[in-house]
């Protein structure tokens, strides 16, 4: 695991988001706020935002991946992201060490790669993404490592706020 | 698109809700909360509140009709429309043309619109109803141009504030 | 309908609470937020509260009736009150007309009824009551002649608060 | 029923934090946030948290075991339990009956108890274990004889906030 090279002030920041090609999203605590509702057949339901997919629409315009990294393998989140079009990938022991084959693969440097997280399976990631984003109600370890934390939590519009944000940056930088 | 008549000061606003004929409202985001809850199934189930149907049917009585908007085509919102004995247009790729063209058979003038709204997607109908109403909650790009903004976030409680709105400048203006 | 003998001081209220036979509870708003779940099939769910189960059993324990008014008519209401062992009395048009043939037959006084509602149809039952109870985000309507305004949203524990003052009441005035 | 060692000062709490070989939560109130989606069939659906998981999974890695304990009999509670892989008494109409009789099997003694509840049916094991919990919305009996109550509430990350002090206690005390 690399040295952090945090903080970054505000322009290096901006800088960082305009290189971003790639948004690796956790699922639950991200897309969701963390919370499922179970039934009494133990089936889970979870919540998620409309205003989400508004965000993720706009940034795969601007030809910038998105992809949902998830420790657990849950239908649910096969579900949602197949609605939000978004490739998914799931029973992810290690996550960083599934990013990293996914970043060999696609030939993306880590540097390139915003990582939006809320708790403590996601600490790898966050510590070796270009840019690492908590979302407002993530775990304090997340939030002690993170460049940004966004004003929204999650489930809340958090996925909508990182994507506004990494819009806004490339087309100032322009 | 025509120039904008914003802003409305008081009574010029007040006129403008008397002139009201129908109300259109967005569906994700102003009957609801615009959370979604998602099953292993991928059903989808959105939260509602009871406090509108009253609303809505007090502003039938008086005659002025509503209609909900939106984007998508989900069953979802059909039967939450049924119930509330409310039309319905659905798979709105352009909304602002769908609108245009339900205004032309019904002989209605757009400044004779309230509309509801709460995201990007409601942009157009806002800016070319006679009340553009954003939730509480709402964009900032859609508060930014609205005429009005509700107390009430969406799916809780701005539908029956519209409504109220609508009727109390309705009932002073007699 | 009969004069206001409002407001009531804290003695009178006390002693008015004390003469509670039969404490009257409207559903939606009040064992519930207000909000309704709606599947794509149509289907309605609801939220309830675990905390007000306590009560309501405690409430019994000294003798004091307790029933469900409701103006709709849904499945949901009735599972929840066979559940909490509570008479439902669903698809009352006239909350009141409903409450008054209740109280003939069994023999109660208005003045020996609590009723518990949040939105403008409990009105002729809330003027009509001994007490008169709002949940903290009843209507405004509902708030301006109500005895009392639970500090407790409906759903969050309103309908435990209020069985919980009738037993203190009862108990301390023994 | 024994005197109540209470208050524990600092050290002393730490010090019992320590000592603690088993964990013991109440359900409903503890793991939800104590609100029941209910549905026309009747079934019910309870918020859970996933950020619980994590937390039990660390508890459980050094050797610290959990149990539940609910009044109700509930299928949704065994679902729950299994998923997290939590060993669940249900239908306990007296559960400090329930504990002692699980204390005595397994041969802890209850200062070695850390229990965690929510309300009145949990006055008697609060008062017994070596350490009680409260959430942040337990009924005030609840939190007036609570050595501890956390931050949050129910089913928003309480269990996990349980889990942490728990393993801090005990990572510091080494």
């Amino acid at each position: 695991m690399k040295v952090r090279r945090r903080p970054l002030d505000g322009s290096a920041l901006k800088r960082a988001l305009r290189e971003i090609r790639l948004v690796v999203f956790d699922f639950d605590g991200v897309f969701t706020d963390n919370r499922v509702l179970v039934g009494e057949d133990g089936r889970e339901y979870v919540f998620c935002n409309r205003a989400d997919g508004l965000g993720l629409a706009n940034l795969r315009q601007r030809g910038i991946d998105c992809i949902v990294l998830s420790t657990e393998t849950n239908p649910v989140v096969a579900k949602r992201c197949e609605k939000l079009r978004l490739e998914c990938f799931q029973g992810c022991a290690d996550k960083w060490e599934t990013l990293t084959e996914i970043l060999w693969r696609r030939k993306i440097d880590p540097a390139q790669v915003g990582f939006v997280g809320n708790d403590i399976n996601d600490l790898a990631c966050m510590e070796n993404a270009g840019v690492a984003i908590g979302v407002a109600d993530a775990a304090p370890e997340i939030k002690a490592i993170a460049h940004l934390v966004t004003s929204r939590r999650g489930g809340e519009g958090a996925v909508r706020e990182v994507c506004d944000l990494v819009i806004s940056a490339r087309d100032r930088g322009r």
